[in-house]
């Protein structure tokens, strides 16, 4: 077995592909496996009954949204007795961020890599504050989210279609040369989505009023592309796994509850952790006692090379954890320890054009005692409430034991 | 005389300037002193017979574009007969970029200080490639003022009403967070100013089809916003100029024949001296020995602050040059050694928030024999050409050393 070569294959797929967001279609009509009692959710497989606050509040308002629960007690009966699944997005090509419940009748983003025409998918970002993926269900959320499916998802759709696509790889190496790091800072990343698709919804809104009133949602929202750059790094990831040999992570997630990865040459078993709380700052009226375990997909990005790994591009984003810009270039050279690779598209001016560092060894982060850094939004531990902060964490050290375990095993060294 | 005190109230008073983008108009109905036989043009005074190529092709497309001439001879005879008149942006509270000639007809860009009232004005950018101001004047680029005129400028105008104006001092100092510099590099201002206009443009648009054409011409061009913002630090320029006994430099400009400063302790008196020539890349087809001298009012970026003096801030821009990210650093670290202050709203993240060099001390320069630092656009000599490159330039010392000489004669020591 060489796992150099095997590593080296993993994560030259990783970076070569292309994804392109193409269009949006409802999650039953579009991604893999969706059915109408299914609902998709960050993180690896849980249930009720393990699930965290924010989870169980997303769940509850997707059930809410869906016109199958009132309340979170009907929710909680439908779930416990089967009659609403649950599984992981990542089963299905897809990722959702925070507690990232996607259900049925939900639009998606339909992005497809141009070399394969390997798909992935994600839900619509809903912008700050009470929202559902931060577990929060009010009628201020669900109307929100109502108005994003029937006014501005059909409207996105014209104008991806019109459009011809996005480059969603071309359009995060831009943002990483204005300032991005792609996870928790998506600002220039959003506004170059914002301006992209502009001159389209333009021409696709039904009227001159409801096509102001999308592009102003689109530019407000610093997070607006944070959910196709998701499903680009999904995509990213998807290409590199499966590769016989290889010890590359081809996922991290996290369902508040449990932190779980996979490995490209260990076929689609998880290996799971308890999370950890994320170390940040906080919204004025919370503090560390609120904050849920660490929670979402988001971490894809850290997966493909950006996020965390890329905070050296982002020397802004130090303020949110009282840092200094050398603590960032710092981030990414220690993320350097632990990656196979430097990436060939998302460079990093502040270190001279050096590409991110990619691909995630469960080797070398066992071995040198390093895990991956990775920075997140933090929300409520309760349901309903919503974001509280945001921060930097790290994944459990026990999970990537477990795989290289599991590796010496299945491959017998 | 305390030159000290006197300097501190300068700096603080440009620093201080907080210009809101409100609106456009005509240049005969808002600009002060405009009037029908008038050109605008950049730089210290000039006359047709030392103008350089572009100013002489930017000369002779405005007064094709007004219907007063047919070509360059006619053009000539208009100008060298006096019966049109040619004098500079900064007589006039305005400023344009490169050979920066605005007509009576044009609309320009309206900013108001909103502490002062105090005014400024800038013309419409016109994008890449073969354009007025580079000295080209071929029917494309004569269209293209129309289009820019009769379709989005009445656009625009609206939008800007509608959103109750932009603080583009607020603006800039997100774009400096953003990888932007301010003169050379405003991709990040450019699509910040897109989205941030687009809700509107989309209301005010006659039709879907021309909102989509102006939210296209803006948010292609990575140079939209340069002119507000030239407006911008024109006005904080203006608001340190005048301050007895103050050895600040308040204007710097170039007529692509002279380069020209005033100082504000030194009243409405211009210093110059010939210009240089920039050091840059050249586009394809096009080599040093193409090059018009030093040509352009954006160069009151670096005098508020930015530019050049904020590489620190754009690393990327450094593949223009060549060089590395380190020498953005160093470019910056260089301008403070000639500043007074460090800026209170224009700070850099790879320097650790520091704020950006602002306030160029003539007695500075000329101790420490550091001309500033100049980013820039290239023209091509001939007229009619337009842009073969961009690089940085250096101001002539003979300049500062004259204007210290005027101090001293003035102030006695």
């Amino acid at each position: 077995m060489d796992i150099e070569k095997a590593n080296a294959t993993a994560v030259e797929q990783m970076m070569e592909t292309r994804p392109v967001l193409t269009g949006l279609g409802k999650a039953i009509d579009t991604v893999p496996g969706m059915r109408e009692n299914l609902l998709l959710h960050a993180g690896p497989p849980i249930t009720w009954e393990r699930a965290s606050g924010p989870m169980r509040g997303a769940i509850t308002g997707a059930l809410i949204y869906e016109g199958k629960a009132k309340d979170m007690a009907e929710a909680e009966a439908l779930v416990t007795s089967g009659q609403v699944e649950l599984e992981p997005c990542h089963h299905h090509q897809a990722v959702g961020p925070m507690a990232g419940v996607i259900s049925s009748s939900m639009s998606v983003y339909i992005l497809e890599d141009k070399t394969t025409g390997r798909k992935s998918y994600s839900n619509l970002n809903e912008g700050y504050g009470k929202v559902l993926r931060y577990g929060a269900y009010s009628d201020e959320v669900l109307e929100r989210l109502r108005w994003m499916e029937e006014v501005m998802g059909p409207i996105l759709a014209d104008a991806l279609e019109d459009s011809g696509g996005l480059d969603i790889r071309a359009l995060l190496a831009e943002a990483l040369h204005m300032g991005d790091e792609g996870h928790n800072r998506n600002k220039a990343g959003s506004i170059l989505y914002t301006a992209r698709l502009a001159p389209f919804v333009a021409r696709c809104a039904p009227s001159p009023e409801v096509a102001s009133e999308v592009l102003k949602f689109l530019g407000d929202n610093a997070l607006s592309v944070l959910n196709p750059v998701m499903a680009c790094c999904k995509a990213m990831a998807d290409a590199a796994h499966g590769v016989e040999g290889s010890t590359i992570v081809s996922t991290m997630a996290r369902n508040g509850t449990d932190f779980g990865i996979r490995v490209s040459g260990l076929g689609d078993r998880w290996f799971t952790a308890p999370v950890a709380t994320p170390v940040g700052l906080y919204f004025p009226g919370f503090k560390a006692e609120d904050a849920s375990g660490d929670i979402g997909d988001s971490v894809i990005t850290e997966t493909a090379g950006i996020g965390g790994f890329a905070m050296a591009s982002a020397p802004a984003i130090v303020t949110f954890v009282s840092g200094t810009p050398k603590d960032a270039i710092n981030a990414t050279l220690e993320m350097y320890e632990i990656c196979y690779a430097e990436h060939k598209y998302f460079t990093m001016p502040p270190l001279d054009f050096r590409g991110t560092p990619t691909g995630i060894d469960i080797r070398k982060v066992v071995e040198k005692n390093i895990t991956p850094r990775v920075n997140t939004g933090i929300a409520h531990k309760d349901p309903g409430v919503g974001q509280v902060g945001a921060g930097l964490v790290r994944p459990p050290m026990a999970m990537f034991e477990a795989a290289v375990m599991a590796y010496a095993e299945k491959y017998g060294f």
